[in-house]
């Protein structure tokens, strides 16, 4: 008998038929003799739903109200499913963040988890109910409701596991588990059977939705293995664990594809001390999420800095960008709209060196332009026109032997 | 400067603009330097939707995952608005039954209310706030979420405005106040300036939906005046209270009709003692809400006994009633769903003997066949067909003067 986190995202708890599946799964595996932790997202687009209301009625929509208003979401399914289980015999009680004892910080909208006490869980669990929690919502130290940021349900998921000393925490999503690209994109992508969770940050980071990067952060930093896989089938899904890449696996675990982000390259910034502060620190404040920075080398005195950032942020992060050129003395801005990401992931990377020289002579075959370029040991990202992406991706995920063949071949875990 | 606790039920924010309409009026409210609580129902069919929705998921629908579920709407309602008032300068914040510290007993989807304590608030409304509650909702000694039924964000209304030594507790619905009738069915109905608690009771108890009937319980038990009016003019509405009529008042307030009940009668029911018990009894055993019961005389040692009850709860009564009659002997069992309540509500008939036999001779000179009579001090109701309900409603309207004329001369309170 083991204790089992199950987390169920919004597509999968999207409608009482769907609702109901899950809580045949829920109920199988509780009647297989395990313990059983359920965390629940929002019903499908629920929580875009009660901010667009929340938009029709305010135009300033404090932090703390809008806690209260989208902790309502995760409520409810977790109210739906556990009198779904009821349905099936399976005494279940559905918690809150707060009555859970998730104790956060007083950050609305973007909490950090300081402290998860459990002890309702815990007795719950004891009395051989299956507890099932709204995910995504904590209690402030100031007893407030708050909210830890979309897909914060992945990280509730994670820091119940870890918190209660689970043996497997399982993530239930839309697909079926982690791919060596995204299959919409790159047809011939496989389902990895287990990867790292340093690969799982960098695809994270590199714009893969699968599973959101705090959760990852988490699981990592508190080794809590996570199962990716799918609610509506029982094949198994991807092992995101600590495990080390075992000789014969491939370099790279994946091809990760990224349209989400815009450029802003500022023309003749002047080259001396402090020009960089004076450019970024302004975008901080504004809490645009800078990802790749890239600065040409001075030849006349002048340099370009071009950066990326969420299209979401473009406007904003424009006309700070403008005032300080300004003010720095620097020629011109320019903005592209029309670009995307295509990153290389793969632990092995840190013992294969040429990595990102193969890839850079895959896409000039290609005849793709490379307009950025950023690395980490275990992934090589580069910026290039949104026309191109899919052709990219698909050469490199041939080129780098991702089409065919085991990926992995150590055993698996076996299914709890 | 006055405390006035403001009660918006659904149909006063079922949307996103008259939420805004809505925040305009509190706003108002509190910079004429009032000080301001709100109590808030769920959005317009939200309620309604949340128990369709549990009801697609499970046929089980334990309690307290109801409860989970259902306060979800009023604390949608109460954010948004919070949200609605910070765009128009107003600092508010919101508060579940929990935060707000209202403790009922443990009877989950009615529970009751034993405690306000109400800390929070109070310190909110010191610090300048205008507070924004989520109605129907408390949480229980048990430490769980708890409801009080439909309707219940009057009470909570009630409740705190007594817990806070309110000046007024206004109840904002979507009709102007309390009519002499139903306009839709008598349509020279007019408001009424004044109800005395007594009478507000009466009408509520005979079918009238303006006021829940616990919160007009609560409201006479602990002498807090209720102001019914409508959140879109800024006409008076109907002040309810305990003040007694004065000399040159009507004797009747008003007509109610109800047409949410059934009938059922056994016929040839043995006359000895016990029978009502061993009828009766399984009924409540079953929740069943009896409203009225009338037993003819006896003649040759058997009896007709007649009842009415909600339309909802008619199969289940009736299936009980059929095998208590085959047990007791009676000789058969009838029902009928096309009937309606016509009541006449009315302070003054405690002292104004032969109301009833005037409003027997009315209907009698309308053809309008009487079924079953219920009486108190100050009301007096018939079962009657459901197609003669709206012929009766406007015959007694006009009979007993309510068509015309000032229904009460006394002063009015002053608006606050």
């Amino acid at each position: 008998m083991a204790l089992i986190v199950q987390k169920y995202g919004g597509t999968s708890v999207a409608d009482p038929d769907r609702i109901k599946a899950v809580a045949d799964n829920i109920a199988f595996t509780k009647k297989r003799g395990h313990d059983v932790i359920v965390v629940v997202s929002a019903m499908g687009k629920a929580t875009d739903n009660l901010i667009a209301l929340a938009e029709s009625v305010s135009k300033t929509q404090p932090g703390r109200e809008m806690d209260m208003l989208l902790t309502t979401g995760e409520r409810q399914t977790a109210a739906l499913m556990t009198m779904a289980l009821a349905d099936r015999g399976i005494d279940a009680i559905s918690f809150t963040g707060s009555q859970v004892g998730i104790i956060t910080d007083t950050t609305h909208r973007k909490a950090k988890i300081v402290e998860v006490k459990g002890d309702r869980v815990r007795q719950a669990l004891a009395d051989g109910k299956v507890c099932v929690i709204a995910g995504f919502q904590g209690v402030s130290t100031d007893k407030e409701i708050t909210t830890m940021g979309r897909g914060a349900s992945d990280l509730t998921a994670s820091a119940l596991a870890q918190a209660m000393g689970a043996d497997a925490c399982e993530i239930y999503t839309d697909v079926t588990g982690v791919f060596t690209a995204d299959p919409r994109i790159v047809p011939q992508a496989r389902k990895l059977s287990k990867v790292h969770f340093d690969e799982m940050l960098e695809m994270a980071g590199a714009g893969s939705k699968v599973l959101a990067l705090r959760s990852v952060e988490f699981a990592r930093n508190h080794d809590v293995p996570l199962h990716v896989r799918s609610a509506f089938t029982w094949e198994q899904g991807t092992w995101v664990s600590n495990e080390e890449p075992a000789m014969e696996d491939p370099i790279i675990s994946g091809v990760v594809t990224d349209m989400t982000e815009a450029k802003i390259t500022v023309l003749g910034v002047p080259d001396r001390p402090g020009i960089s502060a004076a450019l970024f620190e302004p975008l901080a404040d504004a809490n645009v999420n800078v990802d790749m920075i890239v600065q040409n080398t001075s030849t006349d005195g002048t340099t370009d800095v071009s950066f990326t950032m969420p299209m979401d942020d473009m406007a904003q992060s424009e006309s700070i960008v403008r005032r300080v050129a300004e003010e720095i003395g620097a020629t011109g801005v320019t903005h592209d709209n029309d670009i995307a990401k295509v990153s290389l992931v793969g632990a092995g990377m840190k013992s294969s060196p040429g990595i990102a020289a193969k890839m850079f002579r895959v896409l000039a075959d290609e005849g793709v332009n490379i307009q950025m370029i950023s690395t980490s040991t275990i992934r090589v990202s580069v910026i290039l026109p949104a026309d191109d992406m899919e052709r990219a991706a698909r050469a490199l995920h041939t080129a780098f032997g991702l089409d065919s063949g085991q990926a992995y071949s150590a055993p698996l875990p076996e299914r709890k």
